[in-house]
């Protein structure tokens, strides 16, 4: 990729001796469970939302996630925290205290993806959507 | 959105006609099923090993994707199918009869989302254990 230096591919941690690589297609790889933290819809809508700011509160998450419900929002969240992919801030001084959440490097990395992803679904679903009926009636 | 014309985003059968748009935000949009159904890891690999051949029988995907049942990648396909990204031939002068299926042009327009989202996860994964193991130790 563009702007990347000639250090091999490998970001972060770099005590950590040769990078794991993943493979998707190994059982026992959890590469596949990450796969599927990733490509869920809410997962989708937080990381392409804090792509935009630098830090987003909460409750303008939830806002701007129309029909997600705030446990499903939290337990999102939750995970892609514990994935690094998302840092979590309090601001105590606030009142009631406030929570911000923002990307990690890491997290951003997934932003280009997950964009191409969104907008695929979002291009082809008229089309999807009429294979769909298509199906049903011959059902 | 672009390409969305004056007619709301009521999803219906529309008879062609003009290209609907989806709108993952949109709480009332088929797009986030969409999205969570091609972002799911089992659907990932069906459209990667089908993208290698013209045809691919049942038997030979099962084999290539390790930890499958044979009931999730039926009912992975049968999504697929349903979704007009998939193609089922059945030959039915095999003995027994074979089963082969393929990728539809428009399953074909998801190859190198999904390519890169299987990248984007093998080529992380390490950092990502990395981070969870971290924030184990932490609880």
């Amino acid at each position: 990729m563009a702007g990347q230096e000639g250090t091999s591919t490998k970001p972060g941690h770099p005590r950590v001796g040769p990078r794991r690589q993943g493979d998707l297609f190994d059982a026992a790889c959890p590469t596949r469970h990450l796969l599927d933290r990733v490509g869920s819809k809410w997962t989708v809508m937080v990381v392409l939302l804090l792509a935009e700011a630098d830090e987003v509160r909460f409750s303008v998450l939830r806002r701007g996630m129309p029909g997600v419900s705030q446990k499903m929002l939290s337990q999102t969240l939750r995970h892609l925290e514990h994935d690094g992919l998302v840092v979590r801030r309090v601001d105590a001084v606030a009142s009631p205290p406030a929570v911000y959440y923002a990307l990690t490097p890491l997290g951003s990395t997934l932003v280009p993806t997950l964009a191409e992803l969104k907008r695929w679904a979002e291009e082809h679903m008229g089309e999807v959507e009429a294979s769909s009926a298509g199906a049903a009636a011959l059902d």
